[in-house]
């Protein structure tokens, strides 16, 4: 079965990502991937639900949560709320062998990767601005206001995408879909990774 | 397209390799892979076409080759005989957005890691020590005492994999033919390769 690898997965809102890991997870027959639930002082949008989404609390339950230490990762965003990653449970499903998503942005994305450096990293991007506009119309969750500056945020995410070990363009979503299982499964053959799963193996080719 | 990527892969002998190169290469319809034709100064194989698998050259003609600085890499080998890759050829296929496989020895691929570090290298297990023997028995090639001559190597050889960046353990020649494609789906998304591949649309991203 083998340990299961981390991943950040970060994009500009619209480019895809939310669907990509619904994707993902309604895929996993096995169970062996699953996204971090995290947590968010935003008030839930429509169909959002507590505990499977984000988990939903309030500023001071937050704040008293970063007193703690509970948290991988947290950021104060744009609009002034905040959004964390708790430690809790990632731990456990890695040693399960389940592949565990951080779905996150740069700012977190950074924070993770100065504790775990064992974390992988794949930025989604979309395949053209004037795509990603349209996507973000066509959510139609947003004013025309939002949406400006959801590309203004947009552009200034993807300035970030050379911070990331994999990036991959959402053109056609079946091939993104695809590019993200080829990453996960060349995950699984690194040498690092091997070191670990086929241990036994190893010893016995190397005992002569 | 993109620029190909230079892999090395290497194995002990009766791993499998050639098997699974061949596989690759014949199912490769668009083109898009190559393997590297070395030169050696060893008898041909039976079924063994120069120029095909090997280009077999005189020990005279191969030490005029090292004098003209023409290879990559090279080595003489248990039984005294050389090997040894050309550069030619490989950096026009690598810019038409070939994949170009080198299949050789840990020798080798240390020698090419020196000189091209932007080099991948897979490594082909055996699932036991027992099935590669299994394995080279059944070539009916070689006598008892070159197959344990070959068994020593091959532990040698094994003891070289932690250099490699991916290890695939052929069991099942499926599966094992399965992870190579996902390491060369997923070295074309890795960040290094899209800055490039994709230079176009980051700039455009990037522009505002």
């Amino acid at each position: 079965m083998g340990q299961g690898n981390l991943y950040i997965i970060s994009a500009p809102s619209g480019a895809g990502k939310s669907s990509l890991i619904s994707e993902l997870l309604k895929q996993d027959q096995k169970g062996k991937m699953m996204v971090s639930i995290s947590h968010t002082t935003r008030e839930p949008r429509p169909g959002e639900i507590d505990g499977v989404h984000y988990h939903f609390v309030s500023h001071d339950e937050f704040e008293a949560l970063i007193e703690q230490e509970a948290f991988l990762e947290y950021a104060k965003v744009f609009g002034g709320n905040y959004y964390g990653t708790s430690l809790t449970a990632i731990q456990e499903n890695l040693a399960k062998g389940i592949d565990v998503f951080l779905d996150i942005d740069w700012q977190g994305a950074q924070q993770i990767r100065e504790k775990i450096s064992s974390v992988k990293s794949i930025f989604i991007l979309p395949p053209s601005l004037e795509e990603l506009r349209k996507r973000l119309i066509g959510r139609g969750q947003d004013s025309e206001d939002v949406i400006e500056k959801r590309m203004s945020k947009a552009v200034s995410e993807i300035s970030h995408y050379d911070e990331y070990d994999y990036v991959v363009v959402n053109d056609a979503f079946e091939q993104a879909l695809a590019d993200i299982y080829h990453i996960l499964n060349a995950e699984r053959l690194t040498v690092e990774y091997q070191q670990i799963q086929n241990l036994r193996l190893l010893q016995q080719l190397l005992v002569k």
